[in-house]
């Protein structure tokens, strides 16, 4: 067995099963192997950003790792931008970067790299496996990391994955459960609940199951708390039957509004709410002077045992949650716009779909009015690096073919890594992606004016570094050209129309939104 | 003044005329300072694999660099692969890359990374501007230092942008001069070259002008020695009234042949040539055994004066080169394949075109053929990282907007940066785009029987791995979608008409041609 072999054998025993690969010479050997070793599904992207984003939409659903297989430094360089979305989301993977053979570094040649230093920056765990002996050693610790929601990054020379001698593969590595919060932390935090006083359960860090999201609800039913989900939730459960939660805005002013008046904040999984970005007149740090910060629980700790927990010793376990209900809304009619959007979508979605967020600006009332829709999982982009969405939605839709996806993306966002496209086209996999054309960098046009450039109004080199139009883009072509079935919608009643016909059959489809930029103020 | 327009005109003042952006929240102020200086020109690119590629190409026509704005750690990976390009080829740029004000760097936001990390494996020069009172200093050394060829970067946090107690602009500093090789060098390679042995001069590491062509090949005729360009050089001036030059075989198998029997093999500029990749039955090293390696000169040498003293010691001033002669091929008919491709390009390519080679595969016969058309200048993809060439051209054409500019993309290369088409859409850029549709990562059917895996034959999983058709991409309706004026050719004549048609008007074509697989064996 060569050490390709040993190599994938291990990783499927590890539990990684899917490997999304954009292989090159040096990987020769690891995409024969595919053929000798079975339980490896390997699914193919047009460009290494789509690779690592569907990887990450896999595991956020499929809640284990899979794999990426990468060609060299440039390939991870490719693939960084939706590495680094996934690790903000604490969310593992297994990439495999092929390297020249062992011998052949010591020369200048086109493909050389610092390898080890660009996938240092950005993952969690990384080993260059110098020998067939350790190669499936490696391989299952790697997968070990992945499955603890690290970044895992095994560099595979070219010569120890062709070497005839590798070590066997490796069984699977012991999982560590997710952490119990401690007793005492839980009692502090049923004490400070018990007082009454404003308080705020801010909740992230991971996901967020229809479970938890109830929980979650009856304590702040019962302790009168505000819930509230971070502002990028890497996956939360919404819609009908969930528990109803809040959610942290975007924009910085409208966040210190948020979490205004209030005396206490718990961190459940969150991290300190801060502003995304700095500007020259608002606070980096969004809590409120005199607002105290505590901690129920961090990331990677078990949300669902430590709810239930604090449930027990509050003593209110019979308490009912607030849940989302059903509300079908009426047809929108007139202007499309991302309010008339968010109205179809609320009315048509079907239940159990996997909602990827990309969509920046045209996004935001979708967010709110889908908490009238059917169950649904909302994915965010974690990362702040957008190209996310088409990607994230191939993965999703790997891990649960039974489940409708849809990827809502920004007309920037889906230019950034609209190969994924074609991945699925090819996959034929069930997914629906609306493409919002408002041929802006809209969030572009609004942060310009928040950061006070020259007094907030662009001129023109810097309007046309804002604007996707000249020409605009068409969606509906190149998605076509990439084997999808797609149209466009310049009205609300023509959206709503293709939109619940594409939530009614199954299989790929594009829709168009030509929706008018988002304007604040 | 604030730090952003101060730094904006330093860059100007320091010959840095075009700024290649895909910018975000922490670049809106040099962005907006792009309207409070005049002389910097901006061009949008919609992912950052397009801009950096852009600078190389701007830089390989103007001989001066170009600047990158880059969005934090994420934006800079997007933009990496083509600057390991760019560094392969030894072209210098001035990356921008925006990150958080300073005080924000201490808490965790989604888009804070490791900057400076992946920044340092692929940049010759780093610096983050700390200060609004270094800001203009580091931009002049930033640019200096692209001037002499490296990738330098400078990052740039949102505070000291936005400082308005920033230092004054900085005029241009001291650009050496290419260094001059040594006198007892070229006695010594005139000595050598005078021993009549089988001796081959391997030339690269930089542009190869038309004169420096004449001058090989005066030295060639005089001595005997053979000349041969590196397998991918950076820019040499090829076709009608150049000196005719051999050129390195990519395959290791042929390169071997090619450099066969010989005694002597001097390199000018190139380094000592290795195989591109390591297979396991074939060795690195591609000198043969026995034969000796001489320098004449390094990258960075000034090349046109070295050859120029070489034959004033070797005496043959007045000796004729062996020059490319122009000959009109005739039109091709039948099956569409690289080759009648290459038949057409050699027939109808405008004198004056720079060529942007992105390939692969089916590049290789238009390398041949176009040695019989007129003068032309040729780009070759330095570092590996396929999806340099639409972006490369998108440089190439701003740089030259006088020249036609003709990018040949493999149809793998294409997807990987096929956003750059809106760039040439928008910018109205004379660049006509040859996609060559075979369906398939045809160079790794070839490598993957190189390498041996598998016996050399694909099953059913690596197969598909390899193969970009199920669905076929259309091109056509891809750059359509993109604002290109795009066609088909499915038969030699097809092509030959419609490229002829291309090369005789200006502004934006794409052509997607529907060539079979390249064959090996």
């Amino acid at each position: 067995m060569n050490g390709a072999a040993s190599l994938v054998q291990t990783l499927v025993n590890c539990g990684v099963e899917v490997c999304f690969t954009n292989p090159g010479t040096s990987e020769m050997h690891f995409v024969a192997a595919l053929d000798d070793v079975e339980g490896m599904r390997c699914v193919l992207g047009l460009f290494e950003g789509v690779v690592s984003g569907a990887a990450d939409g896999y595991a956020r659903i499929a809640r284990k790792p899979a794999a990426t297989l990468l060609h060299l430094g440039p390939g991870f360089g490719n693939a960084f931008a939706n590495v680094h979305n996934a690790k903000k989301a604490r969310v593992g993977m297994v990439n495999i970067v092929g390297d020249h053979a062992t011998y052949h570094l010591q020369y200048e040649t086109p493909l050389n790299s610092d390898i080890e230093g660009i996938v240092g920056t950005v993952s969690h765990w990384v080993r260059s496996s110098e020998s067939p002996a350790a190669l499936s050693t490696d391989a299952a610790q790697a997968a070990q990391a992945a499955h603890h929601g690290q970044i895992a990054t095994l560099i595979l020379p070219a010569d120890v994955s062709w070497s005839e001698d590798a070590a066997p593969p490796m069984a699977m590595p012991d999982i560590a459960p997710p952490r119990r919060v401690q007793s005492d932390t839980i009692e502090a935090i049923k004490n400070l609940l018990a007082r009454g006083e404003p308080t705020l359960l801010l909740v992230g860090g991971g996901e967020i199951t229809q479970k938890a999201s109830l929980l979650l609800s009856k304590i702040g039913e019962h302790t009168g708390a505000r819930v509230c989900v971070e502002t990028f939730p890497v996956r939360v459960a919404r819609g009908e039957g969930t528990g109803q939660l809040e959610r942290l805005p975007y924009l910085a002013e409208m966040a210190y509004q948020h979490l205004g008046g209030l005396n206490h904040i718990v961190l459940v999984g969150a991290l300190e709410p801060i502003s995304f970005f700095a500007y020259p007149h608002i606070q980096s740090k969004l809590v409120p002077e005199g607002c105290e910060l505590h901690t129920l629980s961090t990331p990677g700790d078990d949300l669902e045992d430590c709810l239930e927990r604090l449930i027990d010793a509050l003593g209110c376990a019979d308490v009912a949650p607030r849940c989302s209900v059903r509300a079908t809304l009426e047809a929108p009619t007139g202007d499309l716009t991302p309010l008339t959007v968010a109205q179809s979508i609320s009315r048509s979605l079907p239940s159990q779909t996997i909602v990827v967020d990309d969509g920046a600006t045209s996004s935001l009332p979708i967010y709110a009015l889908t908490e009238a829709a059917p169950a649904h999982d909302w994915l965010s982009l974690t990362g702040g690096a957008i190209g996310f969405g088409i990607p994230n939605a191939i993965g999703a839709a790997i891990a649960a073919p039974e489940r409708k996806v849809l990827c809502l993306a920004g007309d920037g966002s889906a230019m950034y890594t609209n190969q994924a496209l074609w991945t699925i086209a090819r996959e034929q996999l069930d997914v629906t992606v609306v493409v919002f054309s408002n041929h802006k960098y809209n969030i572009l046009e609004i942060e310009f004016a928040r950061t006070g450039a020259r007094g907030g109004k662009p001129g023109p080199n810097a309007a046309a570094m804002l604007d996707l139009g000249q020409p605009n883009l068409d969606f509906v072509s190149m998605a076509t050209g990439m084997g999808i079935q797609a149209s466009r919608a310049a009205t609300a009643s023509e959206f709503d129309a293709q939109f619940a016909d594409a939530m009614a059959q199954r299989g790929p489809r594009l829709i168009e939104a030509m929706v008018p930029p988002v304007k604040l103020g």
